[in-house]
């Protein structure tokens, strides 16, 4: 085999790999926008063939063999092959330690959470739900052992989301933001409480629904490659390629503000995904690198733009036109002030920016624990209400609107949750830096995305997973992440906010 | 290998194909339905993969071995296997003779065409489609010429849709509908008019859509296994078994009966899909044994049925309730006659029971002519054009409305129309064999479809592919099919309608 023979071998193994990734993502997108609701053994089933066939492309003997052999000729490979190799590798180690029939059983387990979990949360039903969700947590603790023995378990889940996140990084990380937020949400709690009931009243689907087409393209989000579904828990995913993207909301048919910042928010992730350099297609190149970064880019969107009062003043006829009954006799400023309400609440997708990373505090501490062997998952619900009454001070009157909000834990993403909060300190620090050469105000007040769009495309969304998440911070950046931008961010909104 | 063995390898091979079907025909549904308009391509690329793969598994030597294998012991399977081997065995024989870069290629260019299709249709641009089309039919005689050299190629395509159909069949079938047809049309035509303008005005989507779910549990179809979506050209699709099926409608903003025949009509194709024997979910035997035998189930359910004036007048109130204004002042024997008013028309899917054989009979010729190279695709308007006017008497304004309106050329389907004829008449002859155990006028006026279906689920549906067509309609009518039932029928219902 000569390396070219070798590198059209690899091209064409990413391709086929490609497929199999776009049908399985359909699948799951189906199941929770369009699927008839007995279907989902239905589409175990076909994810378990499907799946099987993917981990032998990846893991077998001769993808091994070309793997090796383009990794001993890594330099005579492009910058991008050598990367795809080196991730391919990677994933492989990882694969092959964990059995095949264990991968593939896990894959129809996580079908069925899914199904479970959607009842039981409609039912608010955590007995349901919870012998599914001991067994993910149980493969969790499992797989980590296959694939890094040498690790803690929860350490090689951090990692998987975000390549070097351990426990002492996050420790570190939410202790500074402890320290800065709580005496932050203190005084908030002690000022004159922002009134958002402009927010409220009854906005129906179609409504909601052109008003999120507006929003997309707003955000210069091209309709031709980005669908928009409904789902319980709002999502983005990739079919194939950066050339079928899809985003999902929910509709609040009482609350605007709510699927708005969803749209936004996920509006975030897909412009990200939707720009790795088109030669990145059908390759494990595409798309977003790492979690922290792809949050980066979404709460980006959402809250560093999307609750800004430049942004808000421009979409505010927007959405007048959208809602006419509903925003007669409301100003901009009131909206801007309204979206911005800070308050300890129940619902994690739905808390402010300030109280967010407590939300993200309170599963980094019980997903820590269960991974450790020091939580048992029947106590999950307890712990959840009693650390949700010790960070926020709330109640939590149902499992509905506590510990089974998430999809997460049903979709086997035990780990995630902490990269929510980086990615939002991450983007505080990315907008200072565009600040540099973009006239970020500017480009809001008059609905322009388009310079905001260019900087994130040149700077990081082309580059798709060329380079790790902390080479392509620090090219970008040109200095080290350093969280206290963030946390200075956000005193100097919210201390003008509310005339603290 | 023993037998036992080999039953065992031809059941995981069974599953495996069909998990390869769920995932190509929900990405037809997911392109058909909601992804977004760049992205067709981006399907091609997927199912190239994954139909290379298809075609592998279905005619690979291992498995011709494992069926040549079983059909040499056949006497020791249970019939359903024995069919089972047979059905495969007879696809790989026509697989094998197609090369596979040219199946693949196929499979990409369907893809393309049904995205270059949607557009000439929308924007009357049958030159944009020509090239497409004429590849396709060049392929279809390509492969025809390879399947099947002893026939002539359009023979080929008539089987590959109802087993044994051939040009001499369907040229006698439609003499004899010419025969009684004609002259009825034609009395129709001197007879007063029907008004039909109750089913006119103005019909929202989101009224059209809760209506056409209220049809769907009138039908008893099962809303946890059947879903309901929109497309332009309304079809039924199952994605992996008959646990999952898909029907889809078009609601015209104008006129009510467009989209309720849709979905009624649809919802007969989906009945029958969903109803094959439980055991028969993954294997070759699941779903209707052809397309005439669909279309007789599909067209019962829209015609025999949905026209009756029982049914009608059990449905009228339904009706009412979901849109009072516009049938305030209606009766339910005006929307009787209305949605059987005979005229000469543009569109099939549109056109009354009577002279709908007459489009059917304008798609016959000329694919008969096109297939045996006597019509070229670049004079396939002028000729589509001509027959109209002569079978039909009308002028066809434009392509949109005429050689572009169906969606079956541009998915590779020639040979499949005459089905639609052919299910009307075994329709008529099912019904009066129905007769002489069910009460069916007084199932329809009290909107109980049980009986019908447990009637057609124990003589037809349950049996799936088990059958052969023709067996399955001698056992069930215990007579040959006769389409004088067919003709008889309409021309009792139609004089009386008529007061010929």
């Amino acid at each position: 085999m000569t390396v070219n023979e070798a590198r059209e071998a690899l091209k064409a193994l990413q391709a086929k790999l490609s497929a199999y990734s776009h049908a399985t993502a359909l699948i799951y997108f189906d199941g929770a926008t369009t699927a008839p609701k007995g279907t989902a053994a239905n589409r175990g089933q076909t994810l378990a063939v499907l799946s099987e066939e993917q981990y032998r492309l990846s893991t077998c003997p001769e993808t091994v063999e070309l793997l090796e052999f383009l990794d001993a000729h890594r330099e005579e490979l492009p910058a991008t092959e050598q990367r795809i190799v080196f991730l391919a590798l990677k994933n492989i180690r990882d694969m092959q330690k964990i059995p095949m029939a264990e991968f593939v059983a896990y894959q129809q387990l996580l079908v069925e959470a899914d199904d479970v979990w959607h009842t039981a949360k409609e039912t608010n039903d955590f007995a349901l739900f919870e012998p599914l969700l001991t067994q993910i947590f149980e493969t969790q603790r499992r797989f980590a052992g296959y694939c890094a023995p040498e690790k803690l378990p929860y350490n090689y889940c951090l990692d998987q989301y975000e390549d070097g996140l351990t426990m002492e990084i996050c420790d570190r990380f939410f202790a500074t933001l402890r320290e800065r937020l709580v005496p932050l949400i203190h005084r908030i709690g002690n000022a004159k409480q922002v009134d958002d009931s402009c927010l409220f009243g009854s906005f129906d689907d179609a409504a909601q629904e052109a008003f999120s087409h507006r929003l997309m393209q707003i955000m210069g989000i091209d309709d031709a490659h980005c669908g928009l579904g409904t789902t319980e828990h709002p999502f983005t995913i990739s079919l194939g390629s950066h050339h079928d993207v899809r985003i999902t909301t929910n509709y609040d048919p009482e609350n605007v503000a709510s699927s708005m910042y969803s749209v936004i928010h996920e509006g975030g992730h897909a412009l990200y995904d939707m720009h790795s350099a088109d030669e990145f297609a059908y390759t494990l190149l595409d798309g977003g690198v790492s979690m922290g970064i792809h949050e980066s880019q979404s709460r980006f969107y959402e809250n560093l733009l999307g609750r800004s009062r430049a942004f808000v003043q421009y979409v505010f006829p927007v959405m007048q036109k959208c809602f006419p009954a509903q925003f007669k006799d409301v100003t901009a400023e009131e909206v801007y002030r309204a979206v911005n309400r800070v308050t300890p609440s129940l619902i994690r997708t739905e808390a402010d920016e300030v109280t967010y990373c407590l939300h993200v505090m309170v599963r980094y501490e019980l997903e820590k624990r269960i991974m450790a062997g020091e939580l048992a998952v029947h106590d999950l619900p307890a712990e959840w209400n009693r650390l949700y009454k010790e960070y926020l001070g709330v109640d939590v009157p149902d499992d509905t609107r506590g510990v089974l909000q998430d999809s997460h834990w049903s979709g086997g993403n035990v780990g995630y949750f902490p990269s929510y909060a980086l990615g939002s300190a991450y983007g505080a620090q990315l907008l200072r830096k565009m600040r540099e050469t973009v006239d970020v105000e500017s480009c809001l007040k008059n609905g322009d995305f388009a310079p905001i769009n260019q900087w994130n495309r040149e700077n990081i969304w082309q580059y798709g997973c060329l380079k790790k998440p902390n080479d392509l911070l620090r090219d970008v950046l040109g200095e080290d992440f350093d969280p206290t931008v963030f946390t200075d961010y956000l005193e100097e909104k919210y201390t003008a906010l509310y005339h603290l």
